[in-house]
């Protein structure tokens, strides 16, 4: 029985970042950039008008105040998206309208509120009366202010959100090399179990792990693919198991205890090779690790990490989040792979009583900037309603006895994403 | 102008909760529920073994210990998803592997370890010693234990996470009634505007705002449609608008300003009605919100929440997450609309001129248990680069010339999502 740090790290050391694709450029939302993005424009592109107004000569409004206004001719309007073609000469403005290229000649924008626009009807708006002084560059965005052509404007390895999404459109980018997202097979076994949409016979139960599985592989930016149920024998395991030997990753449940039933192991060991079997956690204890022989896109031999889960669909949702998850951001090119972790005081007491470490699933609120851990009840592996309470994990460490109320413990948090972040 | 209070209350106010509609487990994920979950079957079903091992009557075990075994004679093997036909009766005892349904007459389950199967050979395996007494009960999960038939598993209102898709798998549910997902049609306008896969004309930009802000929708669980770029014109800007109409809420950014060419007031003036123009914040003051006439999927008529969005990058991004994250989440069915907020120690003075809410980018880091933030440098509202920079908000209040470094100020949180929330 191994540790869950050494069973984390053999699983990343089986596991790569997979390779770029070219993505459009919404569709690479959450996706890490492949190479880093150099802009070959300036944004903004020209010195624009920061304000409405008119664009001058500052030496022109010397001397201007509202008693004694300098007037200017119009000899041009410009708005943004458009060119003057003329050039402001001393004694001239042209109107502009925010946005818009400073024409030539101008080194300044003289915004309306400091003319006497207002007062003017359309057919005087060949003058415009400046009413204060004007310092070179005022109300003027200069071209290249926010990316200068020729700079890395993002790094490879940058998660991309909204912004990022933004920033890459306003380079005029509508695809973006991205490392791809992971594909992972998922595998549910076992005689006892049934497809959702069928009745349900006596003695059997629901599949539930392939939806929870698969939701968590969504959850993380993967794509799941549901290879359904394989009953507990060998050619039946075999057949489903090949159906997936071209994803990124397996995930099996169920079948890798000690019952006469339990094949999964022992396919593995034909298939492939086993790398672990049992972690010292609770839940989560005979959780298998290997490799199985498969291919790669071209059809190529290339070996595929397969995480055989625990039957009991608790077991199963822990052992995803502490070794699934890491995974998955690995392949996806992702550098933080830990969960958010908080310290809590436990509000009950915890036992532990065989040594392993325990994921106690809890109630995590937050009051008066303290953060605090109540366990959600019963703790069988075998009871998913109790991780449906829950949004954290108390971490009871293996070289304890467990952990007493009002203890300070480490609590990995579950929630959501940020409306549900405490 | 009015606050930031008044213009959420005003938008939250024309906005509902959307219809329900049936969808398959597994694309509910992160959707409410529209109803209350009741199960119709108990969870497990039947009561079943804990463990591999023997199902026995506990009265046999009496006085069992390894220096005196009780035999009892093996009538049947069952396995999880198989029925025994037998009847435990005294004397008698059924192999039986974790998960299978406990036999008619069995009161506990004897894991392996507690007998001599190990010693045995298969011949022999017609008889098992019984090495320790147990109790009535042992290692039997009792069926209804996770779920009892009847009862209410699930709320109304809950956000389906992975437990939830699981919890409602197995009660055997392949799709579930949840709140639909608000479709935002997305319009951006501006004559100096080109389409992001288009080459760029001197003096135009590209069209950024319209990939930050559907990202923002996707990002928090709506259906962008992305309309494409309106002309500074009337008929341009309406032929437009029409074609989102029977969105759930439209989004247009540029002409709010108080330009020549700033058409949407006057749109949406005519075309429906305008709430309010121009809010006490900055980036973002001229924020326009009204409603649109428009029809449901029905074709009949209904009003459609409209937000004018400036025109700037940064503005366009700040004022989505203020007031359509919010629209969006209610409409979801969602309860708690408010971003994540922390306390942070300011690290380098930042000044409010002018006696709006300012909004700083910055940068947060958390050190010892304490958060900092960290302006990123010019806050121009068309610095797009400044908001990929940042993971938080600043929060100035209107009513102050600013805040020193080392003053403790309230910071939204942008991050990602939970692996990159600190």
């Amino acid at each position: 029985m191994i540790s869950v740090e050494e069973a984390l790290e053999k699983v990343l050391g089986y596991v790569d970042v997979l390779e770029a694709e070219e993505a459009p450029v919404l569709e690479a939302l959450g996706q890490v950039l492949a190479k880093d993005i150099v802009s070959d424009i300036d944004i903004p592109p020209l010195d624009n008008a920061a304000m409405d107004g008119y664009a001058i000569k500052a030496d022109d409004a010397r001397g201007a105040s509202e008693q004694s206004p300098r007037f200017l001719r119009v000899i041009d309007t410009v708005s943004a998206g458009t060119i003057s073609q003329r050039e402001v000469t001393p004694g001239a403005a042209i109107r502009i309208m925010t946005g818009a290229p400073v024409p030539g000649g101008a080194d300044s924008v003289i915004r309306f509120e400091d003319t006497d626009e207002a007062q003017r009807r359309s057919p005087d708006k060949d003058e415009i009366g400046i009413l204060c002084e004007v310092k070179p560059g005022l109300n003027i965005r200069r071209a290249g202010e926010d990316i200068a052509r020729g700079t890395v404007v993002l790094r490879k390895g940058t998660v991309l959100r909204p912004a990022e999404i933004g920033v890459l459109a306003s380079l005029g980018m509508s695809t973006v090399k991205v490392i791809r997202r992971p594909v992972v097979a998922i595998l549910a076994t076992g005689n006892e179990l049934v497809d959702i949409d069928r009745p349900l016979p006596a003695g059997k139960i629901y599949n539930s792990n392939t939806y929870s599985v698969a939701a968590l592989v969504r959850r993380y930016g993967g794509i799941p693919r549901i290879l359904g149920i394989a009953l507990d024998s060998e050619d039946s395991l075999l057949a489903k198991l090949r159906q997936g030997l071209d994803a990124d990753m397996l995930i099996t449940s169920g079948g890798v205890s000690a019952g006469d039933y339990d094949m999964v192991k022992d396919v593995l060991a034909s298939e492939g090779e086993i790398t672990f079997w049992t972690v010292r956690m609770k839940p989560g204890k005979p959780l298998a690790f290997g490799t199985l022989k498969g291919m790669d896109r071209e059809g190529s031999p290339r070996r595929i990490p397969h995480l055989g889960f625990p039957g009991n669909p608790v077991s199963s949702m822990v052992t995803f989040e502490l070794f699934a998850r890491p995974a998955m951001l690995k392949m996806m090119g992702k550098k933080n792979l830990t969960k958010p972790m908080v310290e809590a005081v436990l509000e009950e007491p915890v036992a532990n009583t065989d040594g392993r470490r325990v994921y106690v699933r809890a109630i995590v609120t937050r009051r008066d900037g303290q953060y605090y851990a109540s366990p959600t009840g019963p703790q069988g592996s075998g009871i998913l309603t109790s991780m449906s309470l829950a949004n954290g994990l108390v971490i009871v460490p293996e070289d304890t006895a467990g952990a007493k109320a009002g203890e300070k413990v480490k609590v990995l948090l579950l929630g959501w994403d940020d409306e549900d972040t405490i």
